[in-house]
């Protein structure tokens, strides 16, 4: 595998919001160590992600910087910066439906802050944002590619998809080099398992650490596709040094898609703790669950040369051994 | 044609936002002229096209209600309510690149704080929004169906994607009986000509009517297809009468498209004034010009048995005496 995208970063100014957050600190530390000078601006909202563990250890490596995405201040942090890699975002589907103002605030609002920003101030900055599989919404056919109709079934997934489609706007009609990656399910060390409002993987990963039991919804068949952080962090750095991908989108799709049963029991299993068992579907889930997903990632393979390469066995054993040594960080 | 619909609306109680607006008014109209118990909703924001003289002789036969639809007293609004059209909005491109944030309070808060108005009290209200063809941006094929991709070309129809979907999901989780009327071109009387913000076709309505030059982008080939307002408002009337309107979206396309050199030269012969020239395309209106659009209104026709029937001699004839004798209040 090349790693001429990892070497573009020694010496660059790099600007990531969300920092502090799960795949934003993970891509905070990568830089560090690639030699780039980076900002984390996080907002540390509580139940949000952003945790100051999950920089621990490169406080002399980079610079924190908590602020609010949707306050002031943009103009004066995307100053003189190379690249932004644009995480800050409101990810539960739930809160969404019973918060829809705040999701949009964070989620349309801000994204217009940080573009103008960059617009009026700094329009040479590249920018990835960090799309989501979910405005997708439920797969008309398997597996889903970037020309799949977005039907986002919650109001998370609409704002979502503005937010994207605001970059792609400001690429096409003031040329500022803008790209989206549509993640799926990551997983992996950082990431917030306090609450169940963010995915279920977290959520499997909070029951095994503490040897519950994991409840699945449904008979635990829907497959998923999941994604390692560490190969989520290459997507984004390929798609911030590589110009192949301005004004493009990109699905993050993992390997072989694994069912939630499957997924969990392998999960209990690798910890040697923990439980399962099925439960039927709350009514407000159900209204809102896709049933199977998984992304045809051939788009990025073919225009970055990623793909997803850590299996999960490797990614699930590094991520348990993470919690289990951290847990009173996360708990 | 059936005139069920029609009936329908004889005794019910209806509200309009954007009643005020130019479809909004021609529908307040009808619906006043078939019974119906009739509150307009307008926030007669400068520029927006919200005019009373619009409900001029309609004084007396419905309730007009000044308020800002991005303020409170919505969940006033809503009660008791049987049907609302909901057709406030900011609908210039141009003005929605200058100023985002405004176009995102109008097209997406205000979308959301009447559908949670609604949500919680009065959950079997009827909803027709009225969507715009916009948010297909550039069209891949010709004529563009329901299923066409989404690539709008600037945040307004970014935001209006938005405030479709958000209906949608609304039907979608909380059982709320939304849909979506995707515009295309519309003229007749009470559109607003006082800018060319707004879109083409009142531009040409006001140079015409003041005899003045027609100045067409381009060689003016770009076609497009056009519905004169009271076929938009029968289209209205049948998807907030007929339930098999509800959690959908329709496009409301015209009969043969036409190319704007030849709609600006018919404008011109029938109001025996005017002149056109063509002018280079300005660079800002050139990077969101979509070239030729016109929509398929077979799923319209199939589900509500609506299709476009008056001409566009007969609808722009009308048009054009109507500014003739009015002109004071639009111009």
């Amino acid at each position: 595998m090349s790693t001429d995208h990892r070497d573009y970063y020694r010496g660059r100014k790099v600007l990531v919001t969300g920092g502090l957050g799960f795949i934003g600190s993970n891509l905070c530390r990568t830089l560090a160590d690639l030699g780039a000078d980076v900002t984390a601006v996080d907002s540390l909202l509580p139940d949000y992600g952003g945790n100051l563990f999950n920089l621990a250890g490169y406080e002399d490596k980079l610079r924190i910087n908590v602020a609010d995405v949707r306050g002031h201040g943009m103009e004066y942090l995307v100053r003189g910066q190379e690249v932004l890699f644009n995480l800050a975002g409101q990810v539960s589907h739930i809160d969404s439906m019973t918060d829809p103002f705040t999701d949009l605030e964070i989620n349309c609002r801000s994204q217009l802050s940080i573009l103008e920003a960059v617009r009026k101030g700094n329009p040479s900055l590249k920018i990835v944002y960090a799309g989501t599989r979910q405005i997708y919404g439920k797969p008309q056919r398997l597996p889903v590619d970037e020309s799949h109709p977005l039907q986002p079934t919650d109001v998370n997934g609409i704002n979502k998809i503005s937010g994207e489609m605001y970059h792609l706007v400001y690429h096409s009609v003031y040329g500022i080099r803008t790209c989206s990656l549509r993640l799926t399910n990551t997983y992996g060390p950082r990431q917030l398992i306090r609450h169940n409002r963010q995915g279920f993987i977290g959520w499997f990963v909070r029951q095994v650490t503490l040897g519950e039991e994991i409840q699945l919804f449904g008979d635990g068949s829907q497959r998923r596709d999941f994604d390692y952080v560490d190969d989520v962090v290459d997507a984004f750095l390929r798609a911030g040094a590589m110009a192949q991908a301005d004004g493009q989108v990109f699905n993050l799709g993992g390997e072989a898609p694994v069912s939630l049963a499957v997924l969990a029991k392998r999960m209990i299993e690798i910890a040697g703790q923990g439980s399962l068992r099925v439960a039927p579907f709350p009514e407000e889930r159900k209204r809102i669950d896709i049933g199977d997903f998984y992304a045809d990632a051939t788009r990025i393979k073919d225009a970055l040369g990623w793909r997803s390469t850590t299996s999960l066995d490797v990614g699930m054993t590094k991520t348990l051994d993470f919690y289990r040594a951290h847990k009173e960080h996360y708990l």
